[in-house]
């Protein structure tokens, strides 16, 4: 009997165009945190459902995967790597340096609704510092945010952002500070449900006036100088102000404060943030929404560990980055890493075909060995369907020692009695 | 109420300095799978319990992490990468470009006795090549692997070869291979218990005389072409004898044959490989077991699809072989990836100290930038815990316009008084 070989709903396979693409992205984002310092760590994907589920977020426990297992424990995989980064730093607190700058690229589940787009598993992509509440751990979230996600786009982003606390600060002037939770959910969806449809749910919470207020607040615009003295005028001032203003100098001080907007509609919705909170878009794209959002908050370890450590950071949207770069048209989908092929003349003759590609890898050259004696015209189909740009064919049972032609698969033109000194001038040139 | 931070038995936190030596050894790997050409996918941890259970394993099915998810449906994490391989083989065949050379590096689940130094998550790391029985796929992953084990390993490597189709043509002149479930059980723990223990096993199974000539087939030892006489001798000649030859003549042509070992004793046990099997080893270590085993197998798919499609790949065992360079010594433990830090002289000059970072960065320097005014003392011993090589002290809060001092970690010696410039080219040099 057949078993049908299907993936879950909501889970997918990554065939090798896909999955070199969302490799090459990865390596990107990798490589540029490692040159701010930030290091790597790992976590188990299945925990102990305790820890997971703290003090038990409702939306979080019906999206979970928990399971009891073998040995009878309460276990669930882990549907953030937020809640494992605290878990971890209450464990190994005294082994780490702080200020602890750490990134984290890894998978995630979430049994979610797959019908608005969304995947059960994906990958997620966070960076952090933990140990630091001062205005340059702000302004360096923000400053690798920028550097990372410009090199993985190729193009322009701009970080939006705004400050939790004085937004705080503006609900108790109009003495509504208990209806935060309702308020923050419904601004965070302005962007999606309208204007008009969140003056109304905002009415229908605090009334019409405060509602215009609110709006009219979150709906201040101008330069960031600009923003801010609005913003405070409403607000008042304060430390939350002046901490916006100290990260406008950094900013200015960077080179980068054309990229970064002071944008008090941004609220993060419910999450746990308490300082400055953000999110970044495509600057010819924005439309997708956020591909990367953070912000600061208090105390992450406080369920694990009578410590506290403040932290800011911020996670990358893979999929919607990828789905964005994809829009745009700046995603180059390739089958292979491999630049050449050794064509295959005689079977028999692989021991030297491998040799012979040794020679094109030790410069460098990543060189695939056609395993196959199949026609030649085959064998071009085969390199050109790959996207391979080079096939050697060589012309006698001993390539190491006689002419080779070399195929250009692009032009689809040959170059006949080269040796593979010659080759490798030209695939290197 | 605190919650303890504690792991799941057998799961493992992975710190930065172990969590950037595994990244090294992992990024070698793939690069070397890359320049032959192998491309990567990727499959769901989790899958439906029948795909991965097929027609039920009974080892795996006590180990395997299995449970009903939220919508009601029997589900499992996978325990290897070779079963969600054939059903990805299944699904996607029309898709794929055949030979099919793939890697695939991730994670797995397996609720093992953790006593033997075992764990319930691990990495594994395989490379096959799908759609070709010929010799040319037999040789080249014995090349990939020899080419990627020494690049990562740094030190040579021996690869230890058998037929197991040799191996049951002796069997079946002695006329017990229906006993060959046992015997391969028996013989594969061989290195384990020692030759008499296993001649008494063998013995208790095909009796005294038998289990002495057994010993004697499997104890056969010499050189490649000498043992395969002497195979041969014992259990005649015919394709699989020829076999070996074949890929005994494409080793000495690839010039790797003396890494190459013919080797009767290896079996891999109750595998499922019907062709070559493979064990190898660090030369320097060999007792701590294989590194990197595998074989060739009939028809991966058969439980998914009516195709047939034959393979030959292996699996490097990444905890084993990072076990083994520690042992020798070859792992160095570094705490970050910069080789060089900014000192934070005045808080608020950050954004003028990111922007001196950049300079060096952007020529492939990775700089850390310091965020709190700490005492210079202190901003040293930080560095240097960390392994940071290089620490540029500002002298005035215009970092970019003002000379700077360069610190000698290793050397604690400063110069002082240089341009940028300098720097980079001192860093660089």
């Amino acid at each position: 009997m057949i078993i049908e070989p299907k993936v879950l709903k909501g889970f997918r396979d990554f065939l090798p165009a896909d999955e070199i693409t969302r490799r090459e992205l990865l390596e990107k984002l990798e490589a540029s945190f490692r040159t701010y310092g930030f290091v790597p760590i790992d976590t188990p994907a299945l925990e102990y459902a305790e820890i997971l589920l703290g003090k038990g977020a409702g939306e979080t426990e019906k999206q979970i995967y928990r399971f009891e297992d073998n040995g009878g424990r309460d276990v669930a995989l882990r549907f953030d790597l937020t809640v494992p980064l605290a878990r971890f730093l209450a464990a190994h607190k005294a082994e780490l340096n702080f200020p602890f700058k750490r990134y984290h690229i890894s998978k995630v589940w979430r049994g979610e609704n797959t019908q608005r787009g969304r995947y059960r598993e994906f990958i997620q992509c966070d960076f952090d510092i933990i140990g630091s509440d001062s205005v340059a751990s702000d302004f360096e979230i923000l400053h690798i945010m920028y550097n990372t996600l410009r090199s993985a786009a190729g193009g322009d982003v701009n970080i939006h952002i705004n400050h939790r606390g004085l937004f705080n600060t503006f609900l108790s002037r109009l003495g509504i500070l208990d209806k935060s939770v309702d308020i923050l959910r419904t601004v965070d969806k302005l962007s999606k449900i309208g204007k008009e449809e969140t003056l109304k749910l905002l009415s229908d919470s605090v009334g019409d006036k405060k509602a215009e207020e609110l709006l009219n607040f979150i709906g201040i615009k101008g330069s960031y100088t600009e923003t801010l003295k609005a913003m405070t005028s409403a607000a008042g001032s304060g430390p939350d102000s002046e901490r916006l203003a100290a990260i406008h100098n950094f900013l200015i001080d960077s080179g980068i404060s054309d990229s970064v907007i002071l944008d008090p509609s941004i609220t993060r919705g419910l999450d746990y943030y308490t300082g400055i909170v953000f999110e970044s878009f495509l600057a010819e794209l924005p439309d997708i929404g956020s591909i990367c959002s953070g912000g600061r908050y208090d105390n992450l370890v406080g369920l694990y560990s009578q410590d506290n450590l403040p932290g800011v950071g911020t996670s990358i949207g893979i999929d919607r980055l990828i789905a964005g770069l994809d829009a745009l048209g700046r995603l180059k989908k390739v089958q292979t890493y491999a630049n050449a092929a050794i064509a295959c003349v005689t079977e028999a003759s692989g021991g030297a075909y491998q040799a012979l590609a040794e020679l094109l890898r030790k410069e460098g050259i990543a060189c695939e060995v056609f395993l196959a004696e199949d026609k030649l015209t085959k064998q071009f189909q085969s390199a050109e369907k790959k996207g391979i740009c080079w096939l050697i064919i060589p012309t006698s049972e001993n390539p190491l020692k006689s002419p080779l032609t070399l195929r250009d698969l692009q032009k689809r033109e040959n170059r006949e009695g080269l040796g593979i000194d010659e080759i490798i001038g030209i695939l290197k040139g």
